[in-house]
């Protein structure tokens, strides 16, 4: 191996050891890793790029079983095995379920079916992968009326996802479930705001570390009066239909109620910009959204400037914001950069953002990662993804330019996968 | 060579001896290759980029004669050989007429001149450039009324460029066109279905495979009422001026009619996104474009969406849109990433944009690479600039990393060069 | 070392003895260098990103005493030990003051504070600095009322900054300040004119070399009519408030006014786009304004197409534009790509956009790089910083690639770093 490669292999070697905090999944804590390979071939990349690449979607529908469901989602993958995506589920078989092969096939899918039942029948289990993984917590996306008191939380942190609240309150059943969890009705403003804090203290007191929420491409924050605040809530909670000025004030007034709540809590948000919701009208379940190129963070400058003592955890979703975020990360004190988010959680994407990220925002202001998985298997291969990618990095970024100690480019491979998460949230 | 190099010249050999599909050029076929030096050196990309280092346009004008306009442009060109562009001239005067020099210079084009003389009467010459170009078969753009007959389609691929038709139908002499074309007048929307199904019954017969055309950026696209295309059509059809929203249903209508005989006669559509015509006010002959960053894809969703059994291969010019685009690739199952288009058509952007697309889109959804070119020379450099690349990037991000074998990275490059373009435009 | 290190080593040992021409800085010329440590760590560079870090704001306020400043700072720059903007006071530190260490502590820096007053009184001190950057001249930002005459022309070219001509009108102590320059009342176009060629022309005599103006994102340029402009200038010198189209007509008016005389005056102008001013509303001093992803420079074309014969130098914020600036450079006749500003001056960013720009612009329309500096010390790490990057960038892409010789090499980084701007500028 060239000096270089060897640099490179020693960095990766403790950066596998740092047992790292995942700040956003959607692990269900109920059922948090697979029980059967439909669990596993059913995670959202699959299907979505094998209905892309030619997949009937009926084949992948909840009602197909498995036995039709799992050979042609099989077969139609081997169109992908190029990817990034596809070598995910060989890491994480080859890693958790002992699974000896490059590929999968028609032949060698019911052994790892099997395997996969098998092992999720171990007590345990979700500890096991974990330890695998090098992964200490993991953040979960809860509704606002979760029931938190069941979650375990010697792994999983309660995580307060906004997106309801804040875009659904037209809803009736939104706001009949927010009533009974509130202990109380919204007909104005105030109440918006009480039973917003009755959410927060109910998750707090579950050990929430965390809200987040999804904003669309060019939402335009901005706070709202109080009187038209009121007229929004009282049309809306009347079933009376919204003009887009009404209904803009009604989001951006419960965005910045709940905002200001969580500045209250210390409960730093976490900011998803610029995922443009059912774009795609022929796609599968949870593949119908894109990113939008063009997009910028400037609308949302007054939420960030609004709430000064509040941390804001963001993310992108395009990849032509990748220097506009590290920009924010590098100049507004309470935005910190955080992973790199769906679309972009692609190695090249990755090591570009990274690169700019470690040569120019301080190192505490940098959260390296997150998985977004929906069970806990694609927390090893997603984060090993992003810990080889790193070691490249402060290799040759840090080191090999002079700019910093082998040790020091450990210390920081600990602030972005550990240390900052744990300051940040408080856990 | 150290390993790598090894590896990635293994592979580079291979993909030069896979015979290409070059799904988009500008190849006249009754003058496909060079007759005079002035036929290559009059290359727009050359002619802009002297004019812009500071040649006078008067020396570069049609008129100007080949003793006069060659030495200067030459002259010229010594301040852009630093770059790519310069140096397809400099390849493909060594691998097809024997030019044993580095540089183009004042002294050694005259015999660069008496070559191209020489070999351009040699019989046979199209399929002499074309074997030591390993390309197969070449795409070309036609008009709605181009004489398709004598097309050698041994070799060339009659495709419909459709951009007149959908922009120039206010034009008089374009409707006296179409009308002698399609063996009828045009005078509302029921009309304009038949004489577009009259042209494209043409092509097919002429053994036409693809559409294309160009957008400019932002373009919104959006089906239109029937009623609106009629009064539309009835006011371009009576030289009327058009308000620009009775355009925009113009060119929707158009473009949503040609679309869906598209579909009905399995033609796939070659979109090229993002070029802001007449930019440049002052610039020469196809010189005058620019790209626009901020542009996005979003506004063609409703045509994607509209027709999810037509084939759209999209390719975009700005490259703050290579994440978009490959997202699109990834998700949209009638949209295919293809090349990489003229200013875009660079080393640094193709690896960077080849990269994500290996990582992250089915290898059955990507079209490598065409050439765009005027004559047939070019696609020599052009597509050696490409499959160097594509080596590069096949070595260091499929083999290299483990995802795939070298024989997985001969696949790969034979699904981008040829076996897609083949598959989708069944030639 | 392996060839293509050793290539680059020869090419950086080549490209650091190239006396560069700096064409931006804000060094002031009447206290160029440092005289305390303060007058480093102020750089806004630092104190934002300390700031950002967590640094109270107090701390770094004037009316702090260095004794309490300087420890702060010092202490919170750990944070950002990381970056690459770190690394420039570590560099200068130790080539223009003999600092011996890696990082600066509590411990360690009264011993280069105490070095910075002493070599701060050393005679010929900004020759002695600029000798050791191998920089030659340093281009200045003068308002339109500075004093000239005193300037060290020597190493100092005046430059004069248009952004308050241009936005600043409608502020009273603004125009009292041109009218006393320029020896006139403005009141209507034609005074404009008037006085603002008495500007030129006193610039001019003290050998300025360029106009620069900074302009905000999606800047509208447009010509305005004679009418209108006199208008606007009205209502702004009778001190009444301008709609918004008025102050658009009357920044235009301005703009173009100016912009003709410059064309006139042959005095280049140097165009920054994308600031976005003012953005953070609780940044520190120099610490508020962001780039803007999305940004384009479309709504630059009528300035650029309206003077052909005036060069523009042309810089982008947003890394989102990098080709977009590219293509301009590789059409537009009268636009020169310049620089990598601001939160683009790192060299993730930097190496993108040179491998680009090299490969694809003629290299005599390439200005390599400007410090953008207050203190001339910074010019050291900034342009090395350049340079290494530069050898890197023309060793792979020109030398390895084929497509040029070592000594081609060494040209293209005399043109970027020093010929160009000798030629355009003529300095």
């Amino acid at each position: 191996m060239p000096p270089s490669a060897e640099l490179e292999a020693r960095l990766l070697g403790e950066i596998m050891r740092i047992p790292a905090i995942d700040v956003h999944s959607h692990v269900p804590p109920e059922a948090p890793y697979a029980r059967t390979l439909r669990d596993l071939l059913g995670y959202h990349y699959f299907t979505e790029l094998a209905h892309s690449a030619g997949l009937d979607k009926r084949l992948i529908a909840d009602e197909t079983p498995d036995e039709q469901m799992l050979p042609a989602l099989v077969d139609a993958m081997q169109a992908l095995d190029n990817t990034v995506q596809y070598s995910w589920m060989i890491e994480l078989s080859r890693e958790l379920f002992g699974f000896p092969h490059a590929r999968l096939t028609r032949d060698n899918w019911p052994a790892l079916a099997e395997s996969v039942r098998l092992r999720g029948r171990r007590p345990g289990r979700e500890r096991e992968i974990l330890k695998a993984s090098s992964i200490e917590k993991v953040f979960l996306t809860n509704s606002f009326d979760d029931n938190l008191a069941a979650v375990d939380k010697g792994i999983f942190v309660p995580c307060l996802r906004a997106d309801t609240l804040v875009f659904g309150f037209t809803d009736r059943d939104v706001r009949a479930r927010l009533a009974k969890v509130a202990g109380m009705e919204v007909g104005k403003a105030a109440d918006l705001r009480n039973a917003l804090a009755n959410v927060l203290r109910h998750f707090e007191a579950n050990g929430a570390a965390s809200a987040a929420i999804a904003l669309p491409p060019h939402f335009e924050t901005s706070p709202v009066a109080e009187a038209d605040l009121n007229a929004a809530i009282g049309k809306a909670a009347a079933d009376k239909p919204l003009t887009a000025a009404e209904a803009a004030t009604l989001h951006n007034g419960i965005l910045f109620a709940l905002t200001a709540l969580c500045q209250q809590f210390e409960l730093p948000m976490q900011v998803m910009s610029g995922a443009l919701r059912d774009a795609y009208r022929h796609g599968i379940p949870k593949g119908t959204d894109l990113p939008q190129s063009g997009d910028t963070l400037r609308p949302l400058l007054p939420l960030f400037n609004g709430f000064p003592s509040l941390t804001f955890c963001v993310s992108v979703l395009s990849d032509s914001q990748g220097q506009e975020l590290a920009s924010y990360g590098w100049i507004v004190r309470n935005v910190v950069v955080s992973g790199h988010w769906w679309y972009h959680t692609i190695p090249a994407y990755i090591e570009r953002d990274l690169t700019a990220r470690v040569q120019s925002v301080p190192k505490t202001k940098l959260i390296g990662y997150y998985s977004d998985m929906y069970k806990l298997e694609f927390g090893l291969p997603k984060f090993n993804m992003y810990r080889r990618v790193l070691a490249r990095v402060l290799a040759r970024d840090l080191v090999q330019s002079g700019r910093g100690t082998e040790a020091d480019a450990v210390q920081v491979a600990h602030l972005l996968l550990r240390d900052n998460a744990r300051r940040i949230f408080t856990v």
